[in-house]
């Protein structure tokens, strides 16, 4: 049996995981959970994942969830990923844990809590937090920071200065791939002075497509409708 | 030249590296950054750890930080850790793995702000935000449930069932120690409906001891001056 991949491309930690098994040539079967439908929330989908979050994957008779894991899994476990992705070794894989779980509580919080309080939130029935997206931003920055006085020293190409990428910037770059759905001003403001992270981002891109490209084409097609939705949104406040 | 761990216990993955060290008889010494005293923000220390967080370490001419990094790497690189703390095997690995990501935007992102704006804050020259705490508790109640609900089905021992602690098991626990710190009120409204994760952080810490007690000594040896600052700090609340 196939291996399945529940996704959302709307979900950067989604997009990561498909553009990982694509690139690698993995047999798999991309299954749609729309999450603006709320389909992670319904009962058939909670058996697969408790957590109601995508991606999650099936494989045979094993489920997993979490991307980072999930990550780590199809490199462990599929013979065809080549070894620069998660490396066997000890060091260079214990650098990129560094990385994956600082990830979460640094850049990955500020992102998410940034895009939903500036452009998703009406598309999910909740409310823009301007506070939450001050806040958010200051983290994001600082995130931004971090990676290329850390990470992308010198002329670095990947993360930890490797010739190849791995699943950290793979994971890393979708999640800054995410700020395509803001508003151009926004965005632009997020990124103008992190010069470093854009080539970096470039390089993710180049060493993955034509697949990085294709599973991002969804930010282009939503970005229309969902700042159409923000307009009304922003009358809607302004009127109260 | 031996492993280097340098940790303050009052920080909870700080208190799980210690605990896993000395529970695999890891032949390390402990060097204490002082959190309260900012000592994670001097150049010394920004030099072993540039995001200024403790714990890290040293292991000949190798720097690691981040936690469930360093628990991994020691798993995999000190000859004497038992097989259950990591397991070899493929597929509980990954589930160890999934529980490990999961933890760090759940019950991590909760506790910590929780903990921080009902006690910490005060010591770290910050004011508590009831607001916060109370977001918090939420996000800490939630994620208590699910962990009873997910990985500690039926009369399961250990998370996932496991017969042994894996360093998942280690991780949370500590968190889940953190509550400690707390006024009685509050921890016992935070944890008087979870008696499984009661029974649970027991069986860790039955499992570990007797450096599990003998290391989370510092937390009711900090509680009453905590509490007293507290006092002061509401009091001085209390007057603007």
């Amino acid at each position: 049996m196939k291996l399945k991949v529940y996704a959302d491309r709307i979900s950067q930690p989604s997009r990561a995981v498909i553009i990982f098994c694509k690139a690698n040539a993995v047999d798999f079967e991309e299954v749609r959970i729309n999450l603006a439908k709320k389909e992670n929330q319904t009962p058939e989908f909670k058996e697969i994942n408790p957590m109601e979050q995508v991606p999650a994957i099936i494989d045979g008779r094993f489920k997993l969830f979490e991307s980072h894991a999930i990550l780590r899994y199809i490199a462990y476990s599929f013979p065809g990923v080549a070894d620069h992705w998660y490396p066997a070794d000890v060091f260079i894989r214990a650098k990129i844990n560094s990385i994956l779980d600082w990830h979460h509580l640094n850049l990955r919080r500020g992102s998410m809590k940034f895009v939903m309080n500036t452009v998703l939130a009406p598309a999910f029935g909740r409310r823009l937090n301007p506070q939450s997206a001050s806040e958010a931003e200051k983290l994001v920055s600082s995130s931004l920071s971090k990676i290329e006085s850390v990470w992308l020293k010198g002329d670095a190409k990947f993360l930890l200065g490797n010739p190849h990428p791995s699943i950290a910037d793979l994971s890393l770059a979708c999640e800054i791939m995410q700020f395509e759905l803001l508003p151009d001003e926004d965005r632009e403001r997020l990124l103008q002075h992190h010069p470093k992270i854009l080539q970096w981002v470039k390089n993710v891109k180049n060493a993955t497509n034509p697949y990085f490209e294709e599973v991002h084409s969804v930010l282009y097609k939503a970005k229309p409708s969902l700042l159409e939705n923000l307009g009304a949104a922003g009358r809607r406040t302004s009127k109260l």
